[in-house]
Formats: C-alpha cells, sequence, structure tokens
C-alpha cells in the first residue's frame, strides 16, 4: 500500500488520467466558465474568479464530458452544459459556505470569509442565474427540466441537512437522504445531461443517472470519512472540519448508534451543544475507531461504488467507461 | 388632503381597486403559490407562507394579471407565471433580508430572524429553482429567457448596491442604476411576458416593458421618501429601517450633495461609520427637508410616473388600461 503520500500521489495521478481524456474539452468548458462569469459589476468575476479558480476538481464537468463521450456523442453543446454544472456546483458552495460558516476551503480562504457572507449570497444568485441563462441558450427544455428539478432538490436536501444537522440521533437512513439529494442528484442530473445530447435510449440515460447517483453517495461518504483520517492532511484539506461545525455524518451517525451512555453524552456535548476541548477531535476519532465507524463508512461507500460500476455494464467498453469506472477506484481509494 | 389615515386608507382603497379587477386570476395565483411551495421538508413550506402570507401586495403578479388583460389575451398562461414571478420575488426578498440582516418587514419578524439567515438563503434557492421548474413545465424559452435574463440582472443590481452601500458619496446615476437592476427589472419582466402570452407585436411587448421600468424606478423612489416620513407608519412600516442599516437611498444621496461641510460629516458619521445616536434619526430628518431632498425624491417619483403612464398611450382604453394608470398614482399617493 506504500506510505500515505505515495498513495495520496497516485490519487492525484489517477484523477489525472481521467482529465486527461478530456482534456481539450475541460480547456473549452473553463474558457466557457471564465466569459460567462463576466459582468460590469466587478466584484463578481472577481470572487466568482476566486471560486472557480481555487484548484476544484472539476470533477462534475469532467464526468459530464466523461459519459456525453461514452455515448458516442460528437457535438459540442456538452461543452456549454457541463459549464452550466459547474456554474450550479459553485453557486452551491457559495451558499453552503454561508450555512456553515465556513473559512477554509480546499485549504483556502472562503468566498465569505474574504468577501463576507452577503456578496457570497449574491453571486451565487448570479451564476446560479447565469447557469439557467446559459441552458436557454442552448435551448432544451429537458435539460432545463432535469437541472431545474435538480437544483430544487438540492435545495430541499440543504434544508433537510439543516433540520438534522446538530442531531446525534439522525439515522442512517435520513443521513443518506441528504446527501443524495445534496450531492448525488446534481451528479445524476449532470449525467442523465451527457445522454440527452448524445440522444441515447431512455434505458441508457438511467443507467447513466443511476451510475452518478451511486457513485455520488459513494464520494460524499468518502469526504465524511477523510474529515477525521489523517490522509485528509496529504490531500491538502483540514482533518475535522465537520467536527467543528458539529456535522452529523456517517462515521458520527454509527459511532453513536453503537455507543454507550457515556459515549453518546460525549458526541452530544461535542456537536449538539459545540462545547469543544482541544483533545475532543482525538477523543472523537478513537471512538470511532473502537466502534468501527470510519472502517464501516469506507465499506458503505465500497458497496455503493460496486453498484455504481454495475451500472455501466450495459455499455460498450471503451476508454471513457474504463475511466469512468477509475473514478470509482479513485473515489474510494482516497480514504487509504 | 385630509388626515394621514384618510389618505392612507384611499391608498387601500386603490390597491383593491387593482386587485377586485383581476381577483379571479389572483384567487388561482395564490392556489399555485401555495400548491408549489409544498416539500416533504416541512421547513419549507412553514418559511416561504411565512413570508409569502406575510401581507404583501402582490404588486407583481396583480400587474402581471393586469398586463395580460390588456393584451387581450384569455387562457391561462399568465396564473403560472405570474406564481413565478412571485416566487423569484420571495426568493429575492430572502436574500435580501440576509444581506440586509432586517429583523422587521412588513411589521412582522423577517424569516431570518425567525428561522436564522442559514434556511433564508436555502429556501430562497429552492423557491427560485421551483420557479424554474414551473417555466418548464409553461414551456415558452422565451419566457424562461426573460426571467433568467432578469435575475442575472437583478443579483448584479444586488451586487452593485452592496459595494455601494454605504458610500454617502453615490452619485444620482449611480443609484438609479442599482434600483433599475434591483427593482424595474423583475418588473419589466414581469409586464414582457403578458406581452408574450398573449403574442403581441414586438412593440407592445417592448412598450409594456417600458411602462413598468418606469413604474419601478417611480415606485422604489416612494418607497425611499417614505421611509423617513410620517406616512410610513399609517402604512403599518417602521420609519427609518433604511436608515438604521445605513443604506444611501435618493433622499441621502440629495441630501448629502446639497449639504455644507458639517451637513456631509454628519451622514458619514450614521451611515458610512454607522454610528448613531437616538436623535439622529429626527435630524437626519430635518437635514433632508432642509435640502429639499424629500420633496425632490417625490418630484422625481411623479416624473417617472408621468413618463410610465406615457408608454401605454399606443393601448385602446379599456378598465386595465385605467387600472395600471390608477396604480401609477397610486404608487405615487402613498408618500402623503
Amino acid at each position: 500500500m506504500g506510505t500515505l503520500a505515495d498513495r495520496a500521489q497516485s490519487t492525484r495521478a489517477s484523477l489525472d488520467g481521467l482529465q486527461a481524456l478530456v482534456r481539450d474539452d475541460l480547456a473549452a468548458v473553463n474558457r466557457v466558465i471564465v466569459d460567462h462569469m463576466q459582468s460590469p459589476v466587478s466584484l463578481i468575476p472577481q470572487l466568482a474568479g476566486h471560486i472557480v479558480a481555487s484548484g476544484g476538481k472539476r470533477l462534475r464537468p469532467v464526468l459530464t464530458l466523461l459519459s456525453a463521450r461514452m455515448c458516442g456523442y460528437d457535438g459540442d453543446r456538452h461543452i456549454l452544459l457541463a459549464a452550466c454544472v459547474e456554474f450550479i456546483h459553485t453557486a452551491t458552495l457559495l451558499h453552503d459556505d454561508v450555512v456553515d460558516d465556513s473559512d477554509l476551503r480546499r485549504g483556502r480562504e472562503t468566498a465569505n470569509a474574504l468577501w463576507g457572507n452577503e456578496a457570497s449570497v449574491l453571486v451565487g444568485d448570479f451564476l446560479f442565474s447565469r447557469a439557467f441563462q446559459l441552458m436557454v441558450a442552448d435551448g432544451s427544455l429537458q435539460v432545463l427540466d432535469i437541472l431545474s428539478g435538480a437544483s430544487a432538490v438540492i435545495a430541499e436536501g440543504e434544508v433537510m441537512q439543516l433540520v438534522t444537522s446538530h442531531d446525534t440521533a439522525t439515522t442512517e437512513q435520513a443521513y443518506l437522504d441528504v446527501i443524495t439529494a445534496k450531492t448525488a442528484t446534481l451528479f445524476a442530473a449532470a449525467c442523465e445531461i451527457g445522454g440527452v445530447v448524445a440522444e441515447r435510449p431512455r434505458a441508457e440515460q438511467e443507467a447513466l443517472s443511476a451510475f452518478w447517483r451511486l457513485f455520488g453517495i459513494s464520494f460524499q461518504l468518502i469526504d465524511d470519512a477523510l474529515d477525521y483520517s489523517a490522509a485528509q492532511a496529504t490531500l491538502g484539506k483540514t482533518v475535522g472540519d465537520d467536527f467543528r461545525e458539529g456535522k452529523i455524518t456517517l462515521p458520527v451517525v454509527l459511532a453513536y448508534a453503537r455507543g454507550d451512555a457515556r459515549e453518546r453524552a460525549f458526541w452530544r456535548r461535542v456537536l449538539e451543544d459545540g462545547a469543544q476541548g482541544s483533545e475532543d477531535l482525538e477523543h472523537a476519532i478513537a471512538l470511532m475507531e473502537r466502534r468501527d465507524a470510519l472502517a464501516d463508512t469506507v465499506a458503505r461507500a465500497r458497496d455503493y461504488g460496486a453498484r455504481a460500476s454495475q451500472t455501466l455494464a450495459p455499455f460498450d467498453d471503451c476508454a471513457e467507461k474504463q475511466a469512468l469506472l477509475d473514478a470509482v477506484t479513485f473515489g474510494i481509494e482516497r480514504a487509504y
């Protein structure tokens, strides 16, 4: 398995491979993004540029491009639509950081820390509107239907998470509902669009949608585990962000459900009451290990990943399909 | 002119008259609004219901309905689209209150005061997405184009306002740009939609759009004057909200531009530095009166109102046209 640093490097290599396959398309997407976040109001491109340029993996547009190509699409509508997906994702991140009151994302200061919550809310609104303008320019009501529906479900998921946010007694199912809505829905929508532009049969569009939904859940669960893992640091992120924000994620849900009265009292104190001392993160990780919460979160992620891979069976083997399968593996192997 | 209370009553009667003309349509719009803000996540209808039911005048949907009827439209697409306009307006209000950190709107506690900023941001996002879903269901790319464009311009206007928000040296033109973007754009977009569903010639759609843009500016300027006027109290609003939030509105722009060094120092202290004492609002109103800032704001509103009314000249006389002309008068007479 090698050292942590080795594994981080191989993870990065796998991601580079995915991006390489759609390099030209992705460069075109980046140009569309930069062109369309312009505005006479200079704070907009300034703030949007900060988050768009902040080293994000562009995972959603990359996979949109891959799935369109896997469907045999050879036009260029997927470029514009991949940019729409990234705009919606960026708007969601901006509003998320306001909600979480985060100061750091991907190791950089967040837009709300630099420019204030107000600007983040409004620039998010701008990017969201701009995404719809671009979709209108593309002219497909089916695409507009998919992405407006996905946006409504994402907002519902965010509200659901807000309601359960400090509730340590959240069930595993309730938590899965939240991340399905928050994360997996945009993944699934992005993919469906690939199938739509390629005009593939409905069954294939649905297989792709299922792939992304399952992949999205798998990906989010690994993110949850990483937040409590030393591997996180090698990916340039801070350990314990979720913990400090009192976020209820699957490792917490499992550790709480399996914990004794004393452990539950600990979880309630640190996450519901927000009373955290300097040793508490370490103790939280120790409790998660005692209750196999991190290992089981990864195991569930692996299970969703395997189901995701199976949904691609109907598609002919090709470089793009292999890359999607690799993406699933990459998503999971980040955790080692 | 009668007492303040008399005038408030006649204003209300004029508004009632407008609403009466489209009573059945408006009832249908309200049903669409209530039906489509439902969600399995109960906080969404709860919070959205609070703002939707909070005694708003439904001015935008009322005027959409009126303009569609004035164009001779006799279908029912305008019902659904008027609801979209109100959803977008409501989403904007929710995000606005977060930005302004307002505790009161229309004399009631704001959603962010009751449920927190996070919920207001997210429910705003939900309503905005829902509006686009409804437009997709209507199926007109032209309508989607108009409202996604308007939403982007509104967000730009809000960011512009944020940038200039505590700058007492804002010019009259810069301020008019902000309110044109923030307020008048949605009015104009709502109207264009009336012309679009009625399939009227382009020139008439543009006349309607110009009517609403001018009307919107007129309406906002009166709102600005009212915030410093005793008449405000009779409309159930608090005097001085803009002042306490440090908002730069036209009365401030005029009073500052015409003030001497000592007056300008006062405006900078209370609005830029936010250092306000208990007598400062009264002093601000006295300075505005000394510099004719309130009277001239109303005079400009009256001028925009007159230009708005002129744009309706090409339309045949009918009850709806008369009602729109009355709306302009109503908009201005609130200030007495």
